[in-house]
């Protein structure tokens, strides 16, 4: 599981937009990294954002392990939330937050008996300030930060390991997705989803609660702390106000 | 709808326990209401933990307008989430967040367009922190607070107001719902739910986008901006332990 060059690909696989591509395309990794004798890999397809898919994979998960379970699935929305589609909004909480939570709460009864595994939650440092014109996407993963940092503490001892990853902008499909590549630019590009992967699993090893993604990330993390929250506001929404329509 | 003492009450019943006990004292509290000659009260008994119940609500809200919406359903649960029953940590996320932003987003097209009405969310002193052993709790609040403040932010200066309630220990049905009795004799009982109400309005009728009801829980809540996030995550779990089984 350890440094395994693979996550990084399968990190930019999850955040692909057709569920059927990402099928695909998760099939085919699991076939080069079984040829590559890097262990046998299988590839399961579940959309997260119905309940079918939730319980298969929850299945899995309550019948085998200890594993390291990965909630890495996820998206984001631009704009002000009265005019956006309101069912994919909907659809946004349903895979960060709902999706998320079933999967960790099916994990962990079996984690806690085995006293091994753990679970990585990948939140994101929109978790650390509300996001207006992102507003769903910012409250779904302060969502994923306080549930994952409460877990934390809770198996704080008992040998599972629970961690709440927080990337700032990262080289994936993900700013496509949520209509952010102007920001990622801001942000020179982002940082490599391999140096992403590879930061994630040394503070996993480490055994961190929280793992924010690079200095200059855990430094914009820190900032509200140091403002009135009526400030982080306006700054938040001036960064994010959805200037190409 | 200002000032009306009615709300307290409203407040209290909107946490009983049972849903049926529930629609027969909304149904008494609206004959009552409408008796007294504060206008025509009307009850409606849904289940927001339902698809079903979450759409008829969200379809009067669609369909009439501007309201001033208050979210004010929600529960708590105390424990350590490896050993709490699944179904009722789902239920939770499925009222205190799937609900409040599907409600939400049902009313804001409406009021955007009117300029006028808003929002109420109740989020909690619980939003500022992860709670161990409310792990699930402490997240539902922080989403309702992050997502509420982008939405007050999207919405300034359209005449519609949104605004996050974060209210500390009140004398609700919700500290005996939640197993917080102990927690809530810590803190003197807490705040009558009529001064909550008024501590509320107030802030909503200055356009506030946080309300935060009394000194002592903003300052409770401002402590987290000073600790290491590691030293707040003990605090609060040294803090709900579950000590009674």
């Amino acid at each position: 599981m350890r440094r395994c060059p693979c996550w990084s690909r399968v990190r930019r696989l999850a955040s692909a937009p057709s569920s059927r591509a990402a099928s695909d395309r998760l099939d085919e990794l699991a076939k080069e990294s079984t040829a590559a004798g890097s262990g046998t890999m299988t590839a399961l397809a579940a959309d997260l954002e119905t309940p079918e898919g939730r319980a298969t994979v929850s299945s899995l998960l309550t019948s085998n392990g200890p594993w390291v379970l990965v909630n890495n699935a996820g998206f984001g929305t631009r704009g002000r939330a009265a005019d956006l589609d309101a069912g994919r909004e909907r659809a946004e909480v349903q895979l960060n937050v709902v999706a998320l939570q079933e999967l960790t709460l099916a994990a962990l009864p079996a984690l806690a008996k085995a006293g091994d595994g753990g679970v990585i939650n990948v939140a994101s440092t929109a978790a650390f300030q509300p996001l207006p014109y992102m507003a769903t996407y910012g409250a779904t993963k302060a969502f994923v930060l306080h549930f994952t940092e409460g877990l934390a503490e809770e198996m704080r001892g008992t040998g599972v390991r629970v961690m709440a990853l927080c990337p700032g902008p990262t080289q994936s499909e993900f700013g496509e997705v949520a209509g952010v590549n102007d920001y990622m630019q801001m942000m020179r590009g982002g940082m490599s989803a391999a140096k992403c992967v590879n930061i994630a699993l040394n503070a996993f090893d480490r055994r961190h609660a929280i793992c924010i993604t690079g200095k200059p990330n855990a430094l914009l993390a820190l900032g509200p702390r140091f403002a009135p929250r009526a400030l982080t506001r306006r700054i938040s929404g001036a960064i994010f106000y959805p200037r190409n329509g």
